[in-house]
């Protein structure tokens, strides 16, 4: 639009984030107003202040969002092509794109933060844009991801006053470890990306805390590296497997795992047959200096784009199947349990194949866009299956009694205040997983961890302590009140379309 | 407001687009900042950078909006009319409103396009100003467009997981046709209006890409044209019929369309017995150049506006109806669809009268707004009367058991994701067409539509995997959750209040 | 804040639309980006460039919003109180709030209006902002207001297709008199204070487009005027009672009502019990000079503050009950219609004590407000006395049969386009009203109003054919769907917590 | 990211409200556009402007607000530590955040107030940063505070007219004392923070409108000096009783109340078993100089923040429960009715004790997010047990007829309008509670809150009016529509997947 031309030597001269030009497909921006408002952080446009920064923005979304956004007087110009020199068209010599900001003091003092919202405000703010982008990023338009979080907002309490509530006990066991309160660290992949200590830290924080932690398949660190810290060298840890598609591979990795003892049970994840796109992940370039101890080869920027997590998935098994509890039982001893459940047909088939437990999941939203939030799928057990919870919930009678064996449900996703946990367990949950703030939490270290599972405490004790209950097995789903998502539960003998076509078929077929 | 008179050579000073003045009813305005955000795209404003534009704008819509949002300041005064200069109030030469912005460096390389939503933003950006209005409009208060996108958003998948889904088949056929997909390109008029290439490119990747275009009755190319392309001539099209008011014209065409051996199918439009007004498109000017093979004259600007789409449906016969079913089929061997249906009971009757199938579309929202999206009418089928798809079906038992006739069920309107494509599948569609985003896609030619295509099938894949599927008939409406948008279904024997006023008058006629 | 003193003689050389510093309590703003936002419009403001608006503003609402928005830099100081002249401090001679705008220019050409809304935007910008405050202000919190609107854009539609429609047939007739389409001018007070011909106008609208107008109580003209017009003196109108607490006074006006023949039906309005608080009316200063027939003095400024609406309300008589329908009866021989209905309970009571119809409406919202749309009350019928539209509606069989009487409903609030006035006929509705809308267009004068009918006919005959009836006759509830809000109807026997109450109630009276 | 060194001295010429630079963490900013906008208001940033404002932001949440939120160029660079002067570290000599603003004239003119908003927004622009923190904070995300006034607005009337309602009463009786209408003020803590007189100009306000004030146990001043003032020391108050942990001091407190012979009953607090997490008032720094009545020591910031609430429920007794009502009895002889009821159980319970009432309250959400709206509670009790009502309130029929003993139901949170006590009346409530808006209006004294009240008394008045009742005993449910939010109600025996989780242990109980 704009028919200026502007030399490079002009361009130059506007080099710094308080007057910041850059060039995108030969047009010459002023970003200097619209780079804080960059949806993957301004980091990665000030790299290029001064610069041409056509390649890099054609992998990033929001190239679309600054042309339909920035005011016309923001476009300079035509790059003068006659001008350019082969100094300034070079690659720049720090194009690492999870070089950490410059300054850790940009970062809010931990001690300002007192939710787990500041967490994440914190790493958006100072995480490099790659990072920001691989953590936050989920399938396609980010339905699932953004609903996750708001139907923890739409489940209303309905507190009991008037009982005695000034000692409670926030205490549980998880698969018969003991915790301080039902939270456990959900496995989410290379928490190094925003701090040198990543899952190190993240295991201490655990311990200290008296959490649990699933440590991820593909973590920065190795399992070993992890567990066999001096520090929690005797504290119990889950470990979560990817099967691989060369299964032999998982065999050996499960040997492994074995050999730390403090490692008391495996998580399969069951619901990343196909990796969602990612796009944001996509569109920010990808470090190619990565690599993943999981992953075949090094990070890579395909045709696709830059998404760690497209790369970080290829090697795992799409034909993992029930038939394959089987081979997973001969595999490990340890307790087994699904993680990735979005139905309550298949937490039912999972109690049906002899599993300890499923993690109600949708990965994040990371895989599949308006695929349900694990809230739905724990009001569906509610609906069709009710035994399921009543009959063999760690805490229920009948497995007090010994009258039936325990089956465990977590839930992650979307999980960002004590009351969201307080929700999940009364609902029935034995542990509410977080992914996300865990990781923004792994920017202030062991010691960032640490502050979120305190804030997360106290938020699930107050909020006890207002419904009143004491214990975790005073609670239930008397304390809740669903019915603004109730629609969204399908219920009876399943889904009505689905219902109403199967009869539809059977009259046929009998005709 | 502002009094002070401004001379037409001041104004004629700010005559770029960074620096860019416009007289509007003798008012002076700085819209250099407003115009990136212009509705209907930048373009056609700055070609009256520095002069009068009165009379473009009093047929835009935004006019209103300009003048609501710009702030005073902008407003630099009233245009002193002694000023007033022949050669300045001249007309533009270059008045062409479908003339192509100057250089196409302006779109975003096609490779950084990853979704379809890049696809209409990049055509906003760099497509003409009547061109975007007449693509992107619909009637009235874009109440149908809207919805028809935002429905889909709000169905949840009910993925199943631990199943086999390595080797997926999307293949399906569609009225016998094997496709790659079930995708369809619906027909939508004058792509030419965005590329020189129009049809002729969707139909040349249409082919490459394997899936199937019903070309439109109003396409920029005659579909001769487009069929007997060399690259496409042994390749199956379907062809969208407007029935002409003059009945002989119809059958004309028909016999001229029947002499292409490779046009398998015939879909009637029945929804536009009257033509929408497409607010945007009518407030735009026509191009009185233009001239669509269809339109039984050029293209003219008259007291309601300027918009394409009405003037272009004046020959369409409002009298269509089922007894020209048998008209039809004397005209025609070929399969025989309507298109447009928007209620189960029209399904029904079209089932009935021996269709071969019907498209469940509201024409993108363009003639009715607040007519329903098809995904209603879609849920409506399955709500009343299941037996239309549990038997009819191509991929039913009862129709491969030769026990009952095939009826394809075809939906359009809001589609932009694989998983939308998915969604309806599972709902009992033989294929989603889509419109627009195939318009918008070949502002990059041929190369464009492939590429939309490829995203559209690896989304579908994606899906079809994390949802625990293989083939198109595993699908079913157990995979989805329409509890969102249930309350919107007409069910059991139709609307309670036309149910309630006709057993009311059925009492009366007892009296 | 600021401390900075600013002189007078400072803040008068801002004294221009596009540079425009304003005195409100002792601090000088630089309001000029924020006047053209100003919900008042921005003519108010300008009044005061470089003056003192203090008093002004204390009667407005939007104070609050002025100091909330702007930013803080708009603040340039406070006035320093020593430089007061004698000559600044003086009330501005033109201080008149109904003046019109300095040039008529401003508005946008007639032409280019093509929807209801433009209208409307058109008024908000030229009107005076008292007019502006009078006409679109309504109760408290504008729940309802708003709400009229939102409701019809809720409602869809269930178009049938493949209908004969070319020849549609949109006239109908309103208690006995023929018109061109369902559509009534509802009773508006003061259209004068638009444009001067006001209900004159408007009168010529109705009769040149052949609708009906129902003569507002409060007009500008007095009903005789109007009616008396040369060029509609042989036109049917009807009229709007207010019944005064003085009952003779009504009487005699109604015997002057009587001396015009072409007035041929009374509507006696029953929701103006209390004038509701219209806050933007309120805050805009009134103009004393200002005088209604109806208002028993001038217009004033009270401790309140200035609104109109409470002014000319206070002879109502609020003791208007259903045995004064007999005392009604002895006064007139016209066909008598209750306005103001909301509830299907008085419907019902209207039918019962022998009115000849109701027009089911709020007043706009403007006096009770979250008192219910007019369509949920029309909804309510449906749900509870079907058979008042059954056998009651005059195209219903058994009134054409001879076997009940008519009754008619009609229904305003809301309705901006002609597919609402479909969807009321749809449900029963014998015709739509049209309150702001038609004041808006007469700020084009007769011209304008013609104009607005002419758009919302148009619209009403495309919507028509695309629903696929031909004549009004043939149109039901079963070419809508009211999913999306039916939840808001009361159903059976009334309202379930009312009913429940009963019930205990009476269960208690029994022990 | 912005590396350019500023000076102290540099920083220091940007001083002023209209100019105003600020150092947080090392980066100087300019704040000037944004201190408006800031949700603590602007005054707490002016202090700081030249200066460093690093530990006064740490503690505000709107820190990360700022960050996210300024364009970069508001970031002027990083600050020159060597050129900081011992001088321009010191703290500020008035560094008080409950320092009344400069000039009483900020304030808009009480007169130009028309509702309650109004109040809120002049209370919001004018008090300190740490009184609006205080009052409007509430826990966590605030959902609660923000549904308790959205609810309202989604329950619509259901207007009856033709009813004489020209003399109206809107007189009742609250626990036996006649009231001009059924409002009382809640107790709410510290009223002083806003106005010197506090609490003394809120009773001087309800005696001269002749309402009721709840004095809170935590006001600003003591009861005693409340009640004694000679103004009203003839007129009854309530009193509101936090249980002390220590309970002797629970009993001398009581032995001082009855010492006052017109305080005539006891609100027992239930909701506060503990301080919920108010965000914001954590965020703003304690003035620790403040010293409650009620609080065992001075203000105080610690680890978790600066929370006023926090630190004054310390005292609270968690324990306390039914059993405790016994020994309640035996301290007083006045009437006790339980505060912060949240379930229709609950109610039951306190009738079953023998309370003489309720206040169904959530604290205005300030104890725990997504806690139920009051509304909704006294819906469920319309719902599950109608007799409530029906029975005990002490206008039913029972009451009256002496069959059953008064059981009366206050409700609080969200009151904003007349037509929303209105609503609680017709739903059976005796009395609506409001809060914040009375401390909002102490802002402005005595007259202030009588001119809210009569604010709220008007909108009362014309609501019974347009709805057709002329005295509180003809309100019942049937004059409201709550179809908007029933979703949200509990019904029948309960919450249904409780029901169903309870019914399927007892199924399991008896294999």
């Amino acid at each position: 639009m704009a028919q200026r031309k502007v030399s490079v030597s002009e361009i130059s001269s506007h080099n710094r984030d308080t007057d910041c030009w850059i060039v995108i497909d030969g047009q010459v921006w002023d970003i200097t107003n619209f780079a804080p408002d960059h949806p993957g952080g301004p980091g990665i446009i000030y790299k290029y202040a001064g610069r041409d920064a056509t390649q890099a923005y054609n992998e990033i979304h929001s190239l679309a969002i600054i042309k339909n956004n920035l005011p016309a007087d923001a476009l300079k110009g035509i790059l003068d092509q006659s001008t350019i020199t082969e100094e300034w068209s070079q690659p720049l010599p720090s194009e690492t794109p999870n070089s950490k900001p410059a300054s850790s003091s940009e970062k809010p003092p931990l001690e300002s933060l007192i939710n787990a919202h500041d967490f994440e405000l914190a790493a958006r703010n100072t995480a490099t844009a790659k990072t920001w982008a691989f953590y936050s990023s989920a399938a396609n338009d980010l339905i699932t991801r953004d609903l996750n979080v708001r139907l923890f907002n739409k489940i209303l309490f309905r507190p009991r006053v008037m009982r005695r509530v000034d000692k409670i006990d926030t205490r549980t066991s998880i698969l018969g470890h003991p915790v301080s309160f039902p939270l456990m660290i959900s496995p989410a992949a290379m928490a190094r990306l925003i701090h040198p200590e990543g899952e190190l830290a993240l295991a201490r924080a655990s311990k200290s805390r008296h959490i649990l932690q699933c440590i991820s398949n593909n973590a920065s660190y190795s399992a070993s590296e992890i567990v066999s810290q001096d520090s929690v060298s005797n504290y119990p840890f889950f470990f979560q497997l990817y099967v691989n598609r060369e299964r032999q591979k998982s065999e050996a990795l499960l040997r492994k795992i074995h050999s730390h003892k403090n490692i008391r049970a495996i998580f399969v994840t069951t619901d990343a047959a196909a990796a969602g796109k990612r796009e944001a992940d996509e569109r920010v370039k990808a470090d190619e200096s990565i690599k993943n101890p999981m992953m075949s080869s090094a990070a890579k920027n395909d045709k696709k784009g830059g998404g760690y997590g497209r790369l970080m998935g290829s090697f795992i098994d799409p034909n993992l199947n029930w038939t394959d509890i089987a081979w997973l039982r001969a595999q490990t001893k340890l307790p087994l349990v699904l993680k990735g459940i979005m139905s309550a047909d298949d937490v039912k088939l999972a109690l049906e194949h002899g599993l300890d437990g499923v993690v109600l999941s949708n990965h994040g939203g990371r895989n599949l866009d308006t695929s349900p939030p694990a809230l739905l799928v724990l009001l569906e057990i509610h609906a069709r299956f009710p035994e399921i919870i009543a009959r063999h919930h760690p805490n229920s009678p009948a497995v007090k009694a010994g009258a039936s064996r325990p089956f465990s449900i977590f839930v992650d996703g979307g999980v960002r205040r004590g009351t969201d946990v307080l929700k999940l367990v009364c609902l029935g949950a034995v542990a509410a997983g977080i992914g996300r703030p865990a990781l923004f939490a792994t920017g202030y270290g062991q010691e960032g961890v640490e502050a979120l599972i305190d804030i997360l405490k106290d938020e699930f004790e107050v909020a006890m302590r207002n419904i009143g209950v004491t214990r975790l097995d005073e609670c239930g789903p008397e304390y809740v009140n669903t019915g603004a998502i109730d629609k969204l539960v399908v219920k009876g003998r399943g889904h009505p379309y689905a219902v109403a076509w199967a009869e539809s078929r059977e009259r046929e077929s009998k005709l």
